[in-house]
């Protein structure tokens, strides 16, 4: 399932770990330490992603992009964010993006 | 199609934009500006995710949280990076993280 | 005065304008915005400082740093750190870094 | 000394350890595993800054500025960019700052 898929699938499985013993996953660990540690996480792998796309081969931005993902998952299931709700905000700029890039256009 | 196929989807039309009129749309313009300019960009979308994360609403959490993935969809396109690459690491990873769960278990 | 004590006269300059108008200076207006807003700024600017360690020139760090370096003033006057709390916590940790350089010598 | 030549010592010091075994000293080694790694720690020491802001108590935030302040010294130890060169820049602003918070009156 190299799809995108993926992530739907990834964000179940990181919700079920949420109230999860701490010494059971990783990703219960994470929840247990609280939103200020997960955010930090989100934080920290975007600063690695920013590194390894300025001096990293695509393999190790691949890497930690998908670090950063996993971390932003998270801190969705934390903060009751759920996927859907962000890809629809995806969704709805594409029609904006239209009219902007005509404002755009004209301004320039 | 709020669903996760909206990344797929967007990252097409990213690309399409590439080596475009930099007047002609705000994506044609960040890839004309360059590598730095993008990672800058991921950079500062994660630093507002994340004091959306700490201060924030869920919906402030999701609209910032879609800039980022719209700026990292960006990053891949001018590094050579498909969508496909991060989700087979995040699906090869379900597999380790059984594993590493194991050790944790045995370590904590 | 291209010297340290800069940043004293900087922090009393910045400190000078907190509860100030707004619209009569920079610095007034980012105390006005908050907390969030300043935060998010110490945090944008490390990424540009991070992006032009890693593509800029010595001048262009430097300038960047000093961005840095502004914003986390006005962050410690909003927040009611003194730089004298900072120096003097790195003040202490160079006694401590002779101990811990020890113990890393016999860790590696 | 609870001053800022705490900084210019701290930079003396960092410098002196350029190019020393990475056994020796944490700095030593930070240098050696070069400079992307050192950009790395200033963004992620940047990232607990920001989080301390705005979730911790002034002792924590000042606290993580203070890592913050010696990764940002170690950075530009390697890049070959001097205090003297930032404070020179601080400085100067001062003196635009004045013309530009007039601009600022006027605009608003």
């Amino acid at each position: 399932m190299s799809n995108p898929a993926i992530l739907d699938d990834l964000y179940a499985t990181i919700l079920s770990r949420k109230g999860g013993d701490p010494d059971s996953s990783h990703t219960a660990r994470l929840f247990h330490k609280g939103r200020a540690k997960i955010a930090q996480k989100v934080g920290e792998e975007a600063v690695e992603t920013v590194i390894e796309a300025m001096a990293g081969t695509p393999e190790k931005l691949a890497s930690e992009s998908a670090d950063l993902l996993y971390h932003l998952l998270v801190l969705w299931a934390d903060a009751g964010v759920q996927p859907a709700d962000v890809y629809a905000i995806l969704e709805g700029r594409k029609g904006v993006s239209g009219i902007e890039e005509k404002k755009n256009r004209t301004q320039t």
